[in-house]
């Protein structure tokens, strides 16, 4: 008998399907493309040769631990490391609160496992990472969005938001992706004291927070909230769930990246790991280890900076000098992107259509809206592309846009 | 407001507490411990230094795509290169054919994730691998055994229980973990007969395969169905999805394995995957393709095969001299583990109380039942002790049964 397989997928995979802009942008693989759409790390600066030493290196001398089984929660010492790291006055973390993930999207993939009923709400900022909404899905969770302006999330009316009991609010407060914003201490304040007052749990997602080429550093949510609780004389209580990786850091192609939570959260995200994938490769989490412990992170930070602020300047020239008035960006002060905001009646699906003939693609930003909207918004990545590229890439995309309005003049 | 994480997680997570079992294993870590209940490598075999020149040349000579992300379907040369390989009269798999996955564990989560609805009912054998019920718990199905014996699965009545219409069966034929079995010609044959009349698809785990130190090599389900559906004219149908992994001839801690499927049902679990970590480390896919293509197993083996045969044998005679009559084992002719049946009264997971006071471990076969019974059966793991200490462990073991039956006859 013949299967017929359609008829065997699990209700959930009604939730899973590609997009029509995924197929559009595998077109976009093609060499001779400027692409703005990935979210990709400047190869340029991948520390390749240094990984090639330490690789060697671990291999030679602990090859049996690097190739073995190791335990679900992570190589113990790269979670000690880190608990240190994030440790500062306020926070006080130890192991027991880090488990290392298969990359941040498994983070998010195992927090809607251990987290999401059907019929969950969500609270996301509209727009966000579109990843995670491939993660939670399959969980049949449903999306309340909450507006965001050039400093992120709007948090005057979060209240009103929590009020509607959502299972957990997930955020991006620091180079956002795909708004390139960052949200302000005042706002990150607020959005704490809302959700203490409400017992919602946070989601804080930052994989881009080291990636700052401008400004001053600004508390990450999770040290905020932590320290006003300290502040208040209680014991942290660890309300905000923390995602960080090493993908954009040091190399995205190791796949290591964790979750900062309360002890019994992560024990129940180990046991969703155990069987998602076992653990996270050993000999990967031992190479960010001996990078991380030896302080490479920081030696290694300020050429990626340098780069990625020149690409970004390059970037926001380009647009100043191509882009036909009507249109307006962030003004990102790290990360990888940034997000333009075209007149009303355009149609960036449209834009990107046109784009793909000239040679030029990008992400049109209705993809990151979880409950639509968006349609006349465009995110453009910068960290990838070499300067000539991006001032070619943006002329280009800035001739689609004068064309298209000179139909819409001409119609 | 205070956070009380246990009222917020999932339903499903009511099926992923960690196991009693789980919890007394983890005292087994201690060094001093003779452990036969991973499922662990021989460390001794690792090719380390290979990998670690292989690792160095592949950063020096191609560390931007080592680095980078890379397709969630793997990396094509060795989606590729397992498609050659695998390709045999009647049977012709193309790279569309193919995913890499982090782990087979992963391959049966992403399985779960776009076949399994609540309720839905899965077939495995009894005993079957413990893994494939972690992963598919949160799915929340129900799980039909089937009897095995010595020879694996007893596939005689297998149309009996197909009349069910479960979702699929899950079965281990070769070197099956935890019983050491494996499924003669016949019963693959029967096996195959049956679920093609009722039109059930079968997810065959073959993790163990390549790992055969005695006797003569049988064909995967996989080959059999297909060549079995070319002989009768038909295209290939494709009935068989086939799980294989790199842990076992080459290294765990890598994470790569595969699955084998027609080519809409890896469209799917390239959907389900894109959520749950993006793809499979760049690095290393690319150290395991350049291993194969280079026929490096093939060199390989035959070393890892000599040990394990050596150690199955030392476990074996061991066994013979140390246990009580009464109790019986398999004798694997490749693999990682044997499987022991105690006298009926005896119960496992008393003797690895008393075991792990003797400094010696393992797991009880009630474990690998997913709906019971079991009680008296143990798994022994031989690949991963020296011959001193698996003589050593099971002089100990032979010592607590001797005990535990002197104490009922005088009780």
């Amino acid at each position: 008998m013949q299967i017929s397989w359609e008829q065997l997928y699990a209700q959930r995979t009604g939730r899973m399907k590609s997009s029509a802009i995924r197929e559009l942008l595998k077109i976009t693989r093609r060499p001779d493309m400027i692409s703005f759409s990935g979210g990709l790390p400047a190869p340029e600066v991948f520390p390749a040769e240094k990984m090639a030493r330490v690789a060697q290196h671990i291999l030679r001398t602990d090859g049996a631990q690097a190739l073995q089984y190791g335990p679900t929660e992570g190589y113990p010492p790269l979670r000690e490391l880190i608990a240190q790291r994030m440790t500062q006055d306020g926070l006080r973390l130890t192991a027991e609160n880090v488990l290392i993930t298969t990359g941040s999207q498994q983070a998010l993939d195992l927090l809607g496992k251990i987290f999401f009923d059907p019929g969950d709400t969500v609270l996301v900022e509209s727009p966000t990472y579109m990843g995670a909404l491939t993660s939670w899905n399959p969980y049949e969770v449903e999306y309340m969005t909450l507006p965001s302006d050039q400093h992120g999330l709007i948090t005057a009316n979060l209240d009103d938001a929590l009020r509607a009991e959502p299972k957990c609010l997930y955020v991006l407060p620091t180079f956002q992706n795909p708004g390139g914003t960052t949200l302000p201490l005042e706002r990150r304040r607020q959005l704490i004291a809302a959700i203490n007052r409400r017992g919602v749990p946070v989601i804080e997602d930052d994989p881009y927070g080291q990636l700052r080429f401008e400004g001053e550093a600004l508390p990450s949510l999770l040290l905020l909230d932590s320290q006003q609780q300290a502040r208040n004389g209680g014991a942290y209580q660890g309300n905000i769930i923390y995602v960080g990786t090493f993908s954009k850091v040091l190399a995205p192609g190791l796949r290591v990246a964790w979750v900062v939570a309360p002890g019994e959260v992560i024990r129940k995200l180990v046991q969703a790991k155990q069987g998602a994938d076992l653990h996270t490769a050993s000999l990967n989490q031992m190479i960010v280890y001996e990078l991380v412990r030896e302080g490479f992170i920081e030696q290694h930070l300020p050429e990626m900076l340098r780069l990625y602020r020149e690409r970004r300047d390059v970037m926001l020239e380009a647009l100043a000098r191509y882009f036909p008035p009507g249109a307006s960006w962030t003004h990102p002060e790290g990360g990888l992107f940034l997000w333009v905001t075209l007149p009303e009646w355009m149609d960036a699906t449209e834009v990107l259509r046109a784009a793909v003939e000239r040679g030029v693609a990008f992400v049109p930003g209705a993809s990151f809206h979880a409950r639509g909207g968006g349609a006349n918004t465009m995110r453009l990545n910068f960290s990838h592309s070499s300067p000539e590229k991006l001032r070619e890439g943006v002329a280009r995309l800035g001739q689609v846009l004068y064309e298209m309005s000179e139909k819409k003049v001409n119609s």
